[in-house]
């Protein structure tokens, strides 16, 4: 073990170094005059509300910079993988595939199908699904049945499998799908975190049958609650907004409704921020890997920290930067949150497993043992824009 | 029959004696620099999201406008609807009583919890649930087990009674809360529409255990999206804010969720836009009260039309002003949509019955032979409150 106690105060020291002094929270957005322009232009035009030019501006904007197709914006990223789940027909007494490690929407929304999270892997290089894992395991367990997965030991479905792309990082994509085609599984990307984040060239979101984003205000752009659903597929498109417009039919005035389907679409308010962030993205962007340069030469001194770097085959957006803890220092996680919160430096440990949440206690998973021990040395350091002038 | 053809002419008339000239909608907001102002405020501070200073403002002036003890604010009237029934203790296989005649968010919030909308039917004096039929209708198909209410043709426990405020007024909530408590019910106000109404001089929503509105944009006050449950209990308000914040546990930096909770606070952006919203509520709800007697003097020569008036004992915001065709002209209604929205007055005929809806179909129901009739012969006229200078 590890005996070094300067630990903490190295770490502080070599955040210092590139924050400078103050406080600093984990992520806070950066706003100028443009956002509050357009969202005052929004409420001068009177539509604030489900329908309105900046929705459509914002979901054009959404679709154009990642290539996908289409982009339905809803009013969160939970409510847009419910969604996308809900439009890959997941159904009662379904299994999803989900990594361990991720926050409980991920898992929630799988639950609002009724439907089972079932916990798998993640991986070092990519903090994602561990996909060469996840294929001996489905090798072990399941069967195709008239071409659809089942778990031999469960008997039940396994429909979907939701890659997240942890802190903004590809999770091995093309490898992913190469299990999904062979099990015949839905892949959709929970790219929550990982707008303008790149796979082999190509964005995150786009490459499963569908992928999620999240708006919320602590993600790379804001629409101070929002999601939206990207796909390729004309028909999922028309059904995912079919379905967060409450599954109205459209009509002059009657009121007609074919399917239960959900208040989900984002406000015209919330898209006019949007439409002003976008606008920005490219540049945060850039300030986020130059701070992830910064980071890694301040934090190159410190044994037994790394701080973590986009995988082969990847281009980061680094939504939130970082450090990974040696097994030998993993017992000071604890002590280096607790001197960071003091001296005001907003840092943050990795997610509880989902596989180890109250309400997930009985829920299927794999062999957990890596992605246990990952989860326990990670810790997030601040991480704004705005931290790079 | 009647045979005044003229009929949509009259309507078209009598509109535009109040209105004036121009296209008008069924319903817009009313802003000035004061929601600018206000939003720009929020946009400044950076916290546009989850938390902030406008959504406690914001859910501490509607607990002290309506007198409520507490008010938990969400992204919309539906997801207060769900978040109420669940905290109801609503589960999968329950039966909730609501109206026929209501917008489908009643019914699918209903579906959210895996439980089954039973349709009732509603009376002319307020165009919300008939008391005496439903109670009635409770003694015919109910028993009481162990204090709890089954319908002993489904076999299906009967949790809660959801009134509707239709168009804003106020249903018998004295008679409705005795027949909830003859038959161990939970009472929910479905207050979407009715901010500001009273009934015996007391807010609707603060009424029956739990009460919901809805800010969307069409209503009396908007925050773009969005809705609020009120209640005087304190355990159950903790219930509420707990699921509406994914079942978090409070922590200064771990993860731990007890629950399966939904990502469901209002954005601090959209409560801020509330929270100028709410200074003119007053004013609001006068103009909707003053433009009620101008229609009505405007009707009064119109044969087979009644202006919808307030009934015995209750107190309208006259959300949205309502004609009710006699039933001797009541095959005019489309003729009167068509001719309305041609000349670019925004009228609206009330929605379809939860009960006729393709999801609903299977659903049970009582006698709605009147609901029927009387949604037929439904017309909502411009109503903005803007339209009195």
């Amino acid at each position: 073990m590890n005996s070094n106690d300067n630990l903490p105060t190295e770490v502080v020291s070599a955040i210092r170094q590139v924050v400078g002094n103050g406080k600093h929270t984990l992520h806070q957005p950066s706003f100028s005059s443009l956002e509050v322009s357009m969202v005052s232009e929004c409420i001068e035009s009177t539509f604030v509300s489900s329908s309105g030019y900046f929705v459509d501006k914002f979901e054009k904007s959404l679709a154009e910079y990642t290539g996908a197709n289409f982009a339905v914006a809803v009013v969160n990223g939970t409510s847009a993988l419910h969604l996308a789940l809900n439009v890959a027909e997941v159904s009662a007494g379904d299994e999803v595939l989900i990594p361990a490690l991720s926050f409980i929407a991920t898992a929630n929304a799988v639950s609002y199908c009724n439907a089972i999270p079932h916990f798998v892997e993640v991986e070092s290089e990519t903090l994602g699904i561990d996909a060469d894992k996840l294929e001996r395991y489905l090798v072990s367990i399941c069967e195709l049945r008239d071409s659809e997965c089942f778990n031999r030991i469960t008997n039940r479905r396994i429909r979907a499998l939701v890659p997240m792309h942890t802190f903004g990082h590809p999770s091995n994509l093309e490898r992913l799908l190469e299990v999904c085609k062979q099990f015949n599984i839905v892949l959709i990307e929970d790219a929550a975190e990982s707008l303008g984040s790149l796979y082999k060239g190509k964005h995150t979101g786009t490459i499963g049958t569908m992928g999620v984003f999240s708006f919320n205000g602590n993600k790379i752009l804001t629409t101070g609650g929002g999601g939206a659903v990207v796909t390729d597929s004309q028909e999922l498109a028309r059904k995912l907004k079919h379905l967060s417009t409450t599954g109205k039919v459209s009509h002059k005035w009657e009121f007609n409704h074919d399917v239960i389907g959900f208040n989900y679409r984002m406000p015209n308010l919330n898209a006019a921020l949007g439409c002003a962030q976008f606008t920005k993205l490219t540049k945060f962007i850039e300030s986020k890997r130059e701070l992830y340069l910064r980071y890694k030469s301040a934090f190159l001194q410190i044994d037994g920290i790394t701080l973590f770097g986009e995988a082969k085959d990847t281009y980061s957006n680094y939504w939130l930067q970082t450090i990974i803890l040696d097994e030998s220092v993993a017992h000071q996680r604890d002590s280096i949150l607790q001197q960071t919160h003091e001296v005001g430096l907003m840092c943050r440990p990795a997610w509880t497993l989902l596989s180890d949440l109250e309400p997930y206690f009985e829920t299927p998973r794999m062999d957990l043992s890596f992605t246990r021990s990952l989860a326990s040395r990670i810790i997030n350091i601040p991480s704004s824009p705005d931290l790079i002038g």
